[in-house]
């Protein structure tokens, strides 16, 4: 390991390959060495590149406690991202890890301002497959206002791992007087909007999979909200509780507010926005749209005096454009999610109970 | 997926058993739906449970912004942890993904507070060892102080992951009277300590995999450091560098630093604390100590009035009764690392530029 001449000494088992000369990733990029350290260098600071991660230290020091954002609390968020394929219609596994990370902070009504990223990478990936991934990813924080500022990269063997997975964390500021957007905050009375149509990331996942054996001309919703929702604050500053219905759908996600909140939530089926090629992919596949994940969408439970402004608002915003009102919050029935069909009956709308479309997100 | 009558509906291709009448993960386990719920719920609430968690948010609010953390900085770290085995001689991956996000945080000279954590199960792993994992997280977080504040979980098809990956993000606060204690701060004429012998945790890692051909009565170092660092810190206000010698050993670290100082380190080969077993196993694998993984150390680099209370309080802490000075900084040869060694030799300590041991952290 060690050597007098300054040639190389052999120094065990290894990967010898500099970045430059190699196209796929190998054991090596996770050593902590050399090749971890040119990884780093010609591909993520490439592209993610800021004072934080150029420090060259195991961790990042943000100026949080500092002007403008001298009081209030901290917001802390994470998710892993093991979506398959890495690219679908309408967005890749990177613009998802950001804005996945950007949405769920801002659903307490915080301020994204940092995120960090940890990658698992299979040994094999292509090079230019990761570095597609990470301009994408960039191009997300860009778009969110948010900075990547701290990482880290391990490499598993072939066949322990698909790919790429990645991991990211997202650190909020909530000034102090905003108060809090939790699925505990719903209150009788409440009226219920959703940002837009529903279903569209799962659907174009599944499209990307080959498994609706044909194409839809569904584009995932991947998308960071946190600018729209800011506008929301603004226009309806008594805004009670936002939340993504991701994984498990709106339907999962009305069933985890009504008993967050002990409410009823009375839903029209009528009102929700579906668009008609995802309409026809879930008949096709016996799939209800509502259990189907989306990337880019907000539920928003307000007060009946603000409902009209907050809709004004979201419809102004190229992610809200066909925002719609869906519902109402009851006291009763506690911790149910009803709906009314648009053939007049009423349903229990249940959560989500086994899985309907593995690796989505 | 809604039915009328409170039976369940048809849901599409699914895993229908409730987790407690399984023993292993199933791709449900992701879904987001009742699965999810249930194994939070039952697990990692179960084991990790605070107020933060308990909230049911995608989120944790943090009472960063008031007293006693009113002013000052915020440390952000994260890690992937990939280690195979799961379990080895002194620790587990889920005491590994806490200390070694803990000990990144600490490195800067802060306060670690709060951690997130992100699970990749593949489907087919045991509840029972997850169970174990977690129990492990909760034991070294509490060892540490630090509270696990949010989380989540993903599942991938058996084949497609390798048991368990757990990624930890650490969040800590860093008072605005101390300085940074990065790499770039080492100053000729400074001393560097180290806090105990080299070598521990890559050989027991290796012990474990059964790659060694005998078995080494080696046991991982894995450690929280926070508290051994804050009492360093006490005694020695003025250190300069806090780092631990993990991926590519304490031969990579010293490079970092005197990279990023653009100074010259010169250590002893004699002074390097090493266990008799951990250098038997190295010489019969014609592996070098210097290369190999840590997980409970660290390097304090201080100007030299402090090193002897700086040693002296090391020495009083479990994790640093064996530390040792092991040499010192000087101007030149700028960025390299030069050792002399037990015949009296120089050589030039390079990085370590392939991979030694793949998924040791």
């Amino acid at each position: 390991m060690t050597t007098t001449t300054g040639l190389p000494a052999f120094e065990g088992p290894m990967c010898p390959l500099p970045l430059s000369h190699t196209e796929r990733i190998v054991l090596g990029h996770g050593s902590g060495g050399r090749m971890t350290h040119d990884l780093i260098r010609t591909l993520f600071q490439a592209h993610l590149g800021n004072p934080y991660l150029e420090a060259g230290n195991d961790f990042a020091r943000l100026p949080l406690g500092i002007e403008p954002y001298s009081e209030g609390h901290l917001i802390l968020s994470t998710d892993s991202h093991v979506i398959s394929p890495l690219f679908f219609p309408g967005g890749d596994i990177g613009r998802l890890a950001v804005c996945g990370t950007v949405n769920d902070v801002s659903m307490s009504g915080a301020i994204p301002l940092y995120l960090t990223a940890a990658f698992i990478l299979e040994e094999g990936l292509s090079i230019e497959t990761l570095e597609r991934v990470v301009q994408s990813m960039r191009q997300a924080a860009d778009e969110a206002g948010v900075s990547i500022v701290a990482g880290d990269t391990k490499v598993v063997e072939k066949g322990k791992g698909d790919s790429l997975f990645i991991t990211t964390t997202g650190v909020g500021w909530l000034p102090s007087h905003y108060h809090l957007r939790g699925g505990e905050q719903a209150r009788p009375g409440d009226v219920v909007l959703l940002s837009g149509p529903i279903g569209d990331h799962g659907i174009a996942v599944l499209s990307a999979r080959g498994e609706l054996g044909f194409e839809a001309e569904v584009k995932s919703d991947v998308a960071p909200l946190n600018h729209l929702i800011q506008a929301v604050l603004k226009a309806a500053p008594h805004t009670h509780v936002l939340r993504d219905p991701t994984r498990g759908g709106l339907a999962t996600t009305l069933n985890e507010i009504a008993q967050q909140s002990q409410v009823g939530i009375r839903i029209e089926e009528a009102a929700i926005p579906v668009r008609p090629a995802v309409r026809a992919a879930c008949e096709m596949l016996g799939l209800d749209p509502l259990y189907i994940a989306n990337e880019g969408k907000v539920i928003v439970i307000v007060p009946p005096e603000e409902a009209e402004a907050a809709l004004a608002v979201m419809r102004q915003h190229p992610y809200g454009a066909e925002a719609a009102c869906i519902g109402i919050v009851e006291a009763q029935p506690a911790s149910r999610v009803i709906m009314r069909t648009t053939l007049g009956t009423h349903r229990v709308v249940e959560t989500l109970s086994g899985e309907l479309l593995p690796r989505i997100c």
